[in-house]
């Protein structure tokens, strides 16, 4: 499996906070409504992507899927475009098990899969927005394998970066994945500045007003941010009680001990 | 947190008794489509309601929910009307966390949310229609804090009754709370009467008709349901077999052993 | 409980091995959009049908779901026509106790239930389009009871075969059980080689397309899939690394060690 730095820096990441970084760069990258068919790990890779349609005189030549498993580096992840359809399958257990043998990261698919319960049992995360019994053969069959397609609203094109969780999934433009992970990085950062202040008990208006979270998604209050930076509590004792303020926080706190 | 006896006897019902309570009475408030985000435990408390709208030429002045976090007495369920609308979060994990150490007890969705792991790892329980990972921020802003909103198709105020579980959510209005919750009472009470029957070995159209559930939440039988109250079997012997009558299942049952 | 043979036969395949078993035969019986409630295991068994409709001014004369259960041998499935409503139960808890008392194997609805935890606490399985809190009383009102019904877009007729999973509902008219299970045995056997060809190594290509898994569903091919049998590996060596042919599989592979 190749390791990309890029890759490693985005498994730290999660679906909310990409979505927010391509918020901020003014892209188009987030999805709903396909959701893990089980209770699956995220996933994060290079899109394989292809493309479904109905059978019609053209039959099929051979099993959907097989080309994508094939051209797919250990790692990447399938991306099906079924334009939303709920009523055949375009993924099974027999695909699940090949693409784990390969290596391959798992499937999101834009349609419906089938066989979860055997998806599950060998551990292979599939993301559907449903899943029937009804088999792909003589109802849809492979249009393109590979080339650029349609999923949940969003353009995908082969290689982009694919991250899944259970809030969704997004997709990042390969020509625009450092950018989108600066970014991401940025928002997870403050995220977790203020998550620690809510946890040492700062008010929620405190953190999200003070903090600019409301503002944290424009560009122009990005260079304060990057002023930020996380800095220890500077504690004194001031008319028999302890005072803890925090520079990077910009907030002043008493506290009943001494350590705030 | 404030102790109120109309939540502790609410706690031990469940939302399908206290819809039925409110059939009874005649009263609109169980919602479907909106469900547990996690496995999360049953949720009952009463309302901080917000309301939710489309950012337009008017921008938010502040993040989203922390009104209604500060608004809120430690215990209370916020409510949230954003009109069902399913392509943008309206809560997040910051705010799970902030509510959760507010001791909010959980919050209910007309829309959808997102940091799901986030909150189910800090244990917060959240009800929505979906999980999306689009933020809020620059698309839907606060409209209004603690006043009347519409939920799922049930008018709410600040301060009613919310209960949330695995089968729905029912919001109770508060001039009506004690009433409801009377007549819920009624109706579990009334179906574990039903379930001890079943379980003693009647036959469902015993239970089911001589017990008269399908009567049971017309108020012009109550009066009669009021006179049940569950006695001891009696028992007797008779022609070599235990025979026993149970005066408040109306029912005579022939066992083979000596007890029923 | 009777014990018959096609029954034990059907427990042993999925549903969507029986969707690709009535495939082959051009027969309709896959449905989607009804799921478990909770994780519920996979049920199998003849149906018993009910047919709900609205309450008009004929009301109901007794509890809805009664006489089916009434109706049921031990093991049966009962099969719900409520047309997808998803607004108004009509499965609670007390059916569920009552019908598991009776031995039934569980329920299958094409429109809501309540009561889910109850369900999963006493372990009955409940497949639905959705939970809801609101009772089927004073809403709807059994229309039949083991008469034909429509399913999800499938006809139903009472002692039909039925099959319920993670990956929906497929019903078989009883008249043709005997050739959809044998058509599905042979689909599972296929499956079970490939899957079996997959683990030992071989490319998802071979086994998807040299063993004709597009086609399998084809009645013409099905001649020469009826050849097939999984005979043992034939393993040897030659210039200094060992081959394995499988004449099932009828493919070569060169293997580093010497079993194949």
């Amino acid at each position: 499996m190749t390791r990309e730095a890029i890759i490693e820096r985005l498994a730290k990441l999660d679906t909310c906070a990409v979505s927010d970084g391509m918020d901020r760069l003014g892209l188009k990258g987030a999805t709903f409504g396909v959701r893990p068919m089980w209770p699956c790990p995220k996933i994060v890779r290079r899109a394989i992507t292809m493309k479904i349609k109905p059978v019609g005189l053209d039959k099929s030549k051979q099993h959907l899927g097989t080309q994508a498993i094939v051209a797919a580096n250990p790692g990447d992840i399938i991306v099906i475009d079924n334009g939303g359809r709920p009523d055949t399958s375009c993924w099974g257990g027999l695909l699940s098990l090949a693409a784990l043998t390969k290596g391959i990261s798992g499937v999101v698919i834009d349609g419906a899969c089938r066989d979860v319960d055997e998806s599950r049992e060998v551990g292979f995360p599939v993301y559907a927005r449903a899943a029937v019994p009804m088999t792909a053969r003589s109802r849809v069959m492979e249009e393109s394998c590979n080339r650029e397609i349609e999923f949940a609203g969003v353009q995908v094109h082969p290689g982009d970066l694919v991250i899944a969780d259970g809030s969704g999934i997004v997709i990042i433009p390969r020509a625009k994945e450092e950018e989108v992970v600066r970014e991401a990085e940025a928002v997870t950062a403050t995220e977790a500045r203020m998550a620690e202040g809510i946890r040492e008990g700062m008010s929620v208006l405190e953190v999200l007003e003070r903090l600019g979270y409301e503002q944290m998604l424009t560009r122009n209050s990005r260079s304060s941010q990057s002023r930020w930076c996380r800095m220890p509590w500077i504690v004194w004792e001031f008319t028999g009680s302890a005072w803890a303020f925090n520079p990077s926080l910009r907030v002043v706190r008493r506290r009943a001990g001494r350590s705030p």
